[in-house]
């Protein structure tokens, strides 16, 4: 059962599409104060598992921390971070006693204190007493997360082409790049399906445009591209630049398209392509407009897309430079009070809370600071490009998911959770996010393999896409500057065909259990606890998954392992994709077991009277050949397979 | 067998002082190449284990990642950090084939790229082939370590009272400060040993002071401590205030102590006090005057000291900020070819390489650059403070640690490992780097509990405690403008009582062990493989310890975990320490457990027919009862207690 509470004046966002009549009175949960801005109290008892907040730092229990919603362009995600891209404001605090799930909509700034400052206090607070509370009753955590799950709509279906792999660099720039990508991969038998363009394939990163000069023919490109069975992916940022003649710039202030400042003029941030503009996304006409600019792509062919920048990211406004460079003067000429050293000090860091407070959406007519709406930017691009794609091409599905988000954005595109690093314990952290972010909505999901930031080394990649085998977004990106991270950059690269070669003997599963999961409103990732909700030990652990119906996963996230501890809650068989091509299966008894794995081997674990599809491997999805389907497993099982075209959109 | 090899013309550093005959040709390990600086370089087989380095980042075995041996101030731990603060350049190649052991004796940037680049080849390189390079055969590779550990000379020995918990926090300034901490831990039964005074203690930063507002009475104030006994540890930095009339810095430039610049003036840095100089410590008579000014504070008292800042740290020097200010300007007037925005970006960071390329060391009456000798300053401002407590107070033992380090400086003093952060990972991260540090002769070692950068929580505080239980120097310890972290900061201050007061039960046998790997060259704590060698789990393991001749360590080192899998080699007895004071013991099969470990409990693992002694918990060290000793585990085995009066040195 669900019931919603108003407080106050709420912004609407669209998270729930489903009506649902206003509660009087309060929760029966916690206590809730409108005194001083908004709080919700809870006291948990030491049992409880606090689930949720999807793109979150720490844990699947993410008790211990505290976490603020605001979506923040934040490149090093180490676990003191409480804010990363997205917003997402969904939990479940699943008990002994008592078991419920709350989801606070709410558009800005919003503090989850899980037993922080009190290990046994649960608090959520906001600065405004304007919002809805939905509380969620049910048997249990999995139940209240289908329902709410139900509430806020189907999550995004995307072709069946973007479950190949992709990969990526923050640094190809022409033709070559790319072929070369392309190339080396077929040569290799290293399976491929999408290429990304990330800024550099733009002139002066300007938005819709292509660099002209590298690529004279870019339809000509795509189409090659294509013949090849790869899909380009170009990158769109959320800044448009301020530039006399270019479409975009003179539509948008035609339009009067652009966020504003307080006084009605345009407001300006620097970002990649030096000073732009924001197409204010929250006001539904500059939103249809921004959407539609995308058919300058999709009418040269393109089909995939990934929206960047929109927390949205500023690099400085022309009034915070102003601010910084007072100061800056000042310590230089002798009249600050600070020492010389402190510029290094004071410079350093880039706070832009000042300049979202000079910044406005026009919503209804009406003027509204940024920092009263700014987890819904992110949010609103993504949904300007989907409701396009909806008239522009609607037969067909497109391939789009954005950096930043808020729940509602899962209808509309997939994330990628952003700047990780060339870390081991990225590894873990993505693992870690995953049932959360689908428990949110967020379905099409995936971290950057092998890390963006940062050097990789061959066994950490290695290691990070036996993970990504199994996440419904699998990109190998890297930032510019950083050690080239392609498979082929490396010794052997037939271990590389080997783990990859694993996501296609695998995808009938996936898309299978991916589209049930998108369909039924249900989870693709779930913590163990949700299905072996009795067992003790299986409710804590934080480094396995179930993924589907059918399997459970268990990926080795620690250099020079040669495997892992793996907890089985029951039976299993235990199967390995050896680097032979063949597969090994083991039946396991439940308990603890020390899992062997090779840098070139994917596990998985097939649950008790369960079985699962593989096929033969192929070099790109389209390729995949079903007559070669055999099923692993308890074979006397069912499963049902689900399958359709993967480009037609599901009504 | 120990062959050393020389090449070139090597700078001395005093860490082997043993006598070894110089060997012509080459290693039978290897390749070696004196053509361009010089490297080492030997491919490795995929079973091969690489261990040692020391205080440095990532795992026990030290595979797949470049390690730079480069002193540095980096209060940033993540896992893409080739340098922290100290040099420790002995590695043990544990191979199927061959197993040997390398010491690089080169004072400045070495590399240890160990399958790096490609995952089977280790190579070693520096700039300047001016070095001893020492290769140990052995049986294995504990027989490698104690063989290196035999030829560095016998490892600093602390007092007794140093075994005992300390409480520091870099923010205390007046007595009453002290005197709260005290109070408090006494009124909650929580035992103290220490209360460590971090900058605030002293006038103006200036090392040899202390602020005699704050204290009008010092030598009062540390006996009124005595009387509880406590023992204060002041910190000391290496840099000397350039202030006329302070006596350490008028001593310094009249007896010409000080590092200089190439024209022959004193060298300016800025750190604390703003600008020093830096005692020469490499010259000899600099460093028995340095040394000797600890003098101002033993005669009031005072026996214990830790020196910081000694990589040397440097926040700028007069020259470097010249030039950062002509770019500023440049930048601010519009003449520089970077737009407004790259003020942020190229102020941020702070590479002093070029500081140090200014510093010289007067060595044998010759200027030599600091580059040269980068890795040795730390290392002698201890070895001053060493050297002359010999002198001043021959009678006593003096607790003393550091925070920069060279192999060498283990026979003069401690280190603990630096401004960690209050995150889970550096739980595992302290624990991965402690039998890397024996090896390299640094028995006396801990990490800041609690961790010193960033926000504790009450959980994370709880299990860092009881990862220090173990380790022989026991800190908790947090910067200025971080959520303190002192145990009454959290509720149920029992349960650190408990945990804490587990470390004082284990004191004789902690004491014991430590005592005998000092005194036979040998580890206090040893990778599993060291016990285990022919086990191959246990080879791998990462996230357990043995911790001398009778225990292995496990420590919960994940959020939320109400346990953690343990790993045993053999049958082992699971002692857990309980909150109610009991202790529990379960004869535990060879094999894979989940080891149930709640906040306020300690575990450990006694090996097979061994047994330990415990004691019932004392509020310091010196009140523990040692009729109370009794012991557990296998209590028809044999155990040899180590007892002395803790005070006196050892000959």
């Amino acid at each position: 059962m669900i019931q919603k509470y108003i407080y106050g004046d709420p912004i609407e966002t669209d998270a729930v599409i489903k009506e649902i009549p206003t509660s009087e009175g309060h929760p029966s949960y916690g206590t809730i104060s409108t005194q001083d801005g908004f709080s919700f109290t809870y006291i948990m008892q030491p049992e409880d598992i606090v689930y949720g907040l999807g793109e979150s730092n720490r844990g699947i229990n993410k008790r211990g921390f505290l976490y603020v919603s605001n979506c923040t362009d934040e490149p090093n995600h180490t676990e003191d971070k409480q804010s990363l891209y997205g917003a997402h404001n969904f939990i479940i605090v699943d008990g002994i006693n008592h078991s419920f799930g709350l989801f606070v909509d709410y558009p800005t700034n919003l503090t989850f204190d899980i037993g922080y400052t009190r290990q046994d206090t649960l608090s959520i607070t906001c600065a405004d007493a304007d919002l809805k509370l939905y509380v969620i009753d049910g048997s249990d955590a999995y139940d209240i997360t289908r329902q709410f799950r139900h509430i806020i709509g189907r999550s995004y279906i995307p072709p069946r082409f973007a479950f190949g792999f992709g990969q990526s660099r923050w640094g190809y720039e022409k033709p070559e790049d790319f072929r070369k990508v392309v190339s080396e991969h077929r040569k290799a038998h290293v399976p491929l399906d999408m290429v990304y363009m990330d800024i550099d394939y733009m002139d002066g990163y300007k938005d819709f445009t292509v660099n002209t000069e590298a690529f004279p023919d870019f339809k000509g490109f795509v189409d090659e591209m294509k013949e090849d069975h790869i899909h380009l992916v170009p990158i769109i940022d959320a800044g448009v630049k301020i530039e006399e003649g270019y479409d975009a710039y003179e539509e948008g202030l035609a339009g009067d398209y652009f966020c504003k400042k307080e006084d009605g003029s345009n407001f300006e941030a620097a970002v990649w392509p030096g000073l732009t503009h924001f197409p204010d996304v929250l006001n539904p006409a500059a939103r249809a407009w921004f959407g539609q600019k995308y058919d300058s792509l999709l009418s040269q062919g393109i089909d995939a897309f990934w929206n960047d920048m929109n927390e949205p990211a500023i690099f400085y406004t022309p009034e915070g430079m102003a601010e910084k460079q007072k100061i800056t003067k000042e310590l230089l000429s002798g009249d600050s009070k600070y020492p010389p050293v402190a510029i290094f000090y004071l410079m350093s860091g880039n706070d832009i809370s000042s300049d979202y407070a000079r910044m406005y959406h026009k919503i209804d007519g009406k003027l509204v600071c940024h920092n009263k709406v700014h987890n819904l930017f992110g949010y609103n691009m993504t949904r300007a490009a989907s409701e396009a794609f909806a008239k522009l091409v609607p037969d067909r599905r497109i391939l789009l998911f954005s950096r930043s988000s808020y729940i509602g954005m899962h209808r509309y595109g997939g994330i990628w959770t952003g700047d990780n690093k060339s870390w081991w314990s990225h590894i873990l952290l993505c693992l870690k996010m995953l049932p959360g972010l689908n428990m949110c909505g967020f379905l099409y999901v995936g971290c950057d393999l092998g890390g963006f930031g940062e050097n990789t080394t061959r066994d950490l990649l290695l290691r990070f896409l036996a993970l990504g085998v199994f996440t419904p977004l699998m990109r190998n990106h890297s930032a510019t500057r950083t050690r080239e991270q392609e498979f082929y950059q490396f010794e052997d690269p037939q271990d590389f065909a080997a783990v990859i070669g694993v996501r296609y003997r695998l995808l009938p599963y996936l898309y299978s259990e991916y589209m049930k999961a998108a369909l039924g409103d249900d989870l693709y990732f779930k913590p163990l606890a949700f299905t072996y909700s009795d067992d003790a030990v299986a409710r804590q652990i934080e480094d396995q998954l179930m993924l589907g119906n059918e399997i459970m996963i268990a990926p080795v996230y620690t250099q020079n392992a040669a495997g892992r501890p793996v907890y089985l809650p029951e039976e299993m068989i235990f199967v390995k994709f050896l680097a032979d091509g063949t597969i090994l299966q083991e039946k396991w008894e439940k308990g603890w077991h020390f899992a062997e794995v090779a840098l070139n081997e994917v596990p998985l674990f097939i649950r008790k009277d369960h079985k699962i599809p593989v096929v033969d491997v192929a070099e790109y999805v389209d390729a995949i050949d079903m007559t070669t389907l055999q099923y692993i497993g308890y074979t006397d099982a069912d499963y049902e397979l689900y399958t359709d075209d993967g480009i037609t959109p599901i009504a």
